[in-house]
């Protein structure tokens, strides 16, 4: 149990960000020979630890809850409860239960000069992870970055200040931990972002989880690795040689399960051929479930009286995370392809199709992160994919794409065994 | 053959920077969707046209020869003779009879809900590569990003324009390869270098091959994906259990073999129980075949009479790249790991010691690219590790570390196979 009791300061009010930096960077060494039981130990404790300290966390949830001024949704976002709590100490425990990653041999060859050559999986270092307001984020970036063998550095949103500050105090009550594995940054400060950003040397790879301005800033302004999660302007495209059930099932779903997320679709691509068949019927189904309809031309003009709105320019690079859709009347397969590479956000797009051949096509030209037929975008989730965990979804092509989790958050070293070769 | 004489014109003098980027994006589209015959039918008529046009590459080569006001080792580095375009022309030929990496299938599994996920290997797109003078690299580079499924946008030495002019005038002569798959930039404009650092959504990744300054400006401005490939201030520990004549050839072997090259060693370390025994027949052997030895205060009072400079606090940071070393006394394995991690680039660092326990922590505690056991740190190399032809040397840690080539020019997604799933 904790024995000082939650205030407004921070955790570690005497640090700045530059020694939390050093202080993680050095325990990076120590994290990284910790055996995959003194590891497991450490998250086990974890887990208990957040059952122990539970109340002392709801409560600092409370004053975070009392003192910001937020929409309803970034509400419900920041709200803990003991459900919550439950699913985040689940979270742990999966995470413990995955295979450790550390020290597996990628491939081992042995050349013909007798050199043995092995390519070994290893921590990256620190992880640096800028996110926003879901308090679970601060014990699932910690629990996957430690048990990959990571430090890791937390900058979180400014509304779960006293949330985060409880729950890293109650993790780093774990025995076993290395001094300085979690640090967590101070969130009132806008500073603390760039000199995460700009910590080359100290951090070893930064994940920036929230919108595109975020992302925009680290693309501009970081000078350690990133990877970028991302916002997802989600297509589904209804072929015309769509089962029109399917299609209506899959679109609902994908627009409306839960809008306000990136694998969420947030437009419609309709084949000519059957635009006027299908387009009513689904404008009709999905204004029934609230959501805002924009389209094309060919739309509004085939969907008379359905108060569908014009879309303009910006409707098809917009992710509006919200209950509206753009709907767009394509002439060809071909031009769908063409519209998603040139529109979306390489995240997620699906295709609804009996047919093979138009299905192959696009699953090999849209050039996204994941690419559905028959399926519903919202799958693109590492608990989805059966990851167990997952730190993000990579919007980008190095190093991971897609949801990625504790194998995405290593490196690899080779390691080469000789008995005294030499270049000739 | 070519029909336009080399002048002193770029190569598409009519096109800026811009310009050829969105061309090389156009084309990334088009290669991707080549087969693997079609490829290898490109890179197969690439090294055709390199024997058919070698005298007019030649005498572009000799005009830049003519031009450049260069060191002796500079002028090796740009000279082309026909034997290095024999050279070359095996090594696209190498690259022609590797196995494709496009299309493969890295994992699949179905879930529960029936969904078959497919992880496959697919181009990275526009692939920007900045270099300096070796003219190999711009064939090099561009068969392997060919291959890879990619365009390729070169920005070579100003010391090589018009040698890498004519190398490219002749690959594009090709048939079947797609307009603007290969560009090469104006090498006498420095502009042409940021534009392509800041070309975001145009390249989607940068290989920088240079020095550590290059190295700096992209990691301060570039905007667009990078691998860092690098700067090498390898060391070679000689261990309290070293043989000491597997010591000496390596270290010899790893310092002269050839000091020019990132995986030379540049430092020397070894541990103070066998300093006086070993230091003075190494530091003899080093002086006799022409290196400069430094060392630290210890190293210079076991070697009375031998003319060891005093290394100061920078030697041991420096990658001299040159016949030099600085030679440190350490009192511990641990002392000799800590060094490394502290001061080396995390390159390529090697242990010679007869004691396994020894290695092993060695090689699992020191955090770089390649770590050695009884071998010299000269075979970190593409060619040397079997990858058949190399990229560069990746000095991070995300996407790849170590020699990469042919795989690390690639990206994954997934492909979702469905029959109508939703997520409840």
């Amino acid at each position: 149990m904790l024995s000082t009791p939650v205030t407004s300061s921070t955790a570690q009010p005497q640090k700045s960000t530059l020694e939390k930096l050093r202080r993680a960077k050095e325990a990076a060494v120590s994290v990284a020979r910790l055996s995959t039981d003194e590891k497991n130990a450490v998250l086990r404790s974890m887990a208990a630890q957040l059952a122990e300290n539970q109340k002392r966390i709801l409560a600092a949830n409370q004053i975070d809850l009392a003192t910001a001024d937020l929409r309803s949704s970034s509400r419900d976002r920041l709200l803990l409860n003991s459900e919550r709590m439950s699913v985040m100490a689940e979270g742990v425990r999966t995470v413990l239960n995955l295979p450790d990653p550390i020290g597996q041999v990628v491939e081992e060859w042995i050349r013909p000069n007798g050199l043995r050559i092995r390519k070994v999986r290893v921590p990256l270092g620190v992880v640096g992870v800028i996110y926003e307001s879901r308090p679970n984020v601060t014990v699932d970036a910690t629990v996957l970055a430690l048990k990959a063998g990571n430090a890791v550095v937390l900058r979180g949103g400014r509304e779960a200040t006293h949330t985060n500050e409880a729950l890293v105090e109650s993790l780093v009550q774990a025995p076993g931990l290395p001094a300085g594995a979690v640090e967590l940054l101070d969130s009132r400060s806008r500073d603390s972002v760039d000199e995460l950003m700009g910590a080359r040397g100290l951090v070893d790879v930064l994940v920036p989880r929230g919108g595109a301005h975020l992302i925009n800033r680290v693309v501009e302004k970081a000078t350690v690795p990133a990877i970028e999660t991302g916002a997802g302007n989600c297509h589904v495209y209804v072929d015309r040689a769509a089962d029109l059930d399917v299609a209506e099932r899959i679109v609902v779903n994908a627009k409306t399960q839960r809008p306000s997320v990136c694998n969420a679709a947030e437009k419609l691509l309709v084949h000519r051929d059957l635009a006027s068949e299908y387009l009513p019927r689904i404008v009709q189904r999905l204004q029934c479930a609230g959501v805002e309809v924009r389209g094309d031309e060919e739309t509004r003009r085939l969907t008379p009286g359905l108060h569908v709105l014009a879309a303009c320019d910006e409707d098809w690079r917009m992710e509006y995370l919200d209950l509206r859709v753009a709907v767009y009347v394509v002439g060809s397969l071909q031009q769908a392809i063409d519209h998603i590479n040139e529109y979306s956000t390489k995240h997620s797009d699906a295709i609804i199709t009996r047919d093979e051949e138009s299905a192959r096509q696009f699953l090999n030209q849209v050039d996204s992160s994941a690419v559905y037929w028959n399926a519903s975008t919202r799958f693109t989730d590492g608990g989805e994919f059966g990851f167990g965990a997952e730190m993000g979804i990579s919007t980008q092509k190095l190093h991971c794409r897609g949801p990625f989790g504790l194998v995405e958050l290593t490196s690899t070293k080779y390691q080469i065994f000789g008995s005294g070769q030499v270049r000739t």
